[in-house]
């Protein structure tokens, strides 16, 4: 059986679609994507809740219950996590995790890690810093963190907003252990990053902002009276019913 | 004031866009759509169950408690729904209740109706017939129907699926209520719709499954090295916190 981590490949990296509610997950499932991310920011906004704040982490929890039942693996994103949320995602069924610093001392995110890898030794834990995340970024400190994130067990280490295949390079040299890019549109592509050595590529809030593009053009197109797309999923292929009524 | 009733204008129907998160309906709102309405298919589908089975009733009384904080009228698909749901969706603050027949006696509907009027005479009940859902129309039905929820005490009437301009005046003709049409893209546009007396288009499922076309295509297009499309809204713009971190 494949394991979660054993997706995460050189040369051909797990390209991790990330999801906010069911039908956005069983429409990535039929499509082939063999494990699911779920995205805080999609989660918090579909329940009208901020980012960030770990305020969404129950509405997380009640997804991952919902898509155990979906043939797929699952890690969840519970932004700055702790222990119990960690445990938690491990008791739904999930895969993975993954745990961001938001900045706050290495030492304090290390510690983290290797509580969670003590309680849920099977949870791949993925963790995250933002050092490069909506900011210029400090390559040094990105390799001092992933490198103490992964000495401290972590199974893999994830650098959003990290885009200069040089600083891709030299995170995949510093650890060991996969390294995730977050898709960027119009800088990254799948193979490049795949030459990189990168092992996990995700798309972040990438899938919820198109889903909301496609919403709010749709609508005004058929206020301002403006060409409708036709090539849609049917009622009866969205419905969860085995027929439509 | 303008109530959700005065929307509903001849000539100058109500584009009622359909929405099954916060995110969708902020989205609508900031596009200046003055009214929403909730997709069964929508909130069910995205809770992972089966539409039209009255199976998401709690999961769109919990998504109307969350969205009675944007400034928007909201109406409420309770599907077949029930003098209760109809009360609760009154107590959550919406304006308006939409109830199918499922093409259940004539009578019963129209019992429900006359009960739902009875008990929350504010809510604007827009009553649904499925004599042209997903089937061949039989006409002389749906006038019949729609007169006797109109007798009833009906605020409106919905028959999704017709499609013939013939029909459509039809209807109108029948009834002095608003009528509702479901959007159908490729055979309605608004500017036809609003000449033949309509009064109310939703959309119905259709911008639920234009956004999970849209992640489908985006998650395909980077897996497959295909072009992403880049004119997304950004993170600070999807996130409901006032900045991003």
């Amino acid at each position: 059986m494949t394991t979660f981590a054993d997706l995460h490949r050189v040369g051909d990296p797990l390209v991790l679609p990330n999801v906010w509610d069911v039908a956005s997950a069983r429409a990535l499932v039929e499509a082939g994507f063999p494990a699911l991310g779920t995205t805080s920011l999609g989660v918090a906004a579909a329940h009208g809740l901020p980012d960030g704040a770990d305020a969404a982490t129950a509405e997380t929890l009640a997804l991952l219950h919902r898509l155990t039942k979906l043939a797929v693996q699952l890690t969840a994103d519970i932004e700055t996590g702790s222990v119990e949320a960690a445990v938690a995602v491990a008791q739904a069924g999930a895969a993975g995790v993954n745990v961001e610093d938001a900045m706050r001392p290495a030492a304090e995110h290390a510690s983290l890690i290797r509580s969670v890898k003590r309680e849920v030794p099977e949870l791949f834990v993925n963790a995250r810093t933002d050092t490069h995340w909506q900011r210029a970024g400090d390559l040094s400190e990105t390799l001092r963190r992933v490198r103490r994130y992964a000495d401290a067990g972590a199974d893999g280490v994830f650098v959003p907003g990290l885009a200069e295949p040089a600083d891709i390079e030299a995170v995949v040299a510093a650890v060991d252990v996969p390294v995730n890019i977050l898709f960027l549109p119009g800088r990254h592509t799948v193979a490049a990053l795949a030459q990189l050595g990168v092992r996990r590529i995700s798309t972040g809030s990438l899938l919820f902002r198109a889903a909301l593009a496609a919403v709010v053009g749709t609508a005004t197109a058929v206020r301002d009276g403006g060409p409708v797309g036709l090539d849609l999923p049917t009622y009866a292929e969205v419905n969860s019913a085995p027929t439509p009524r």
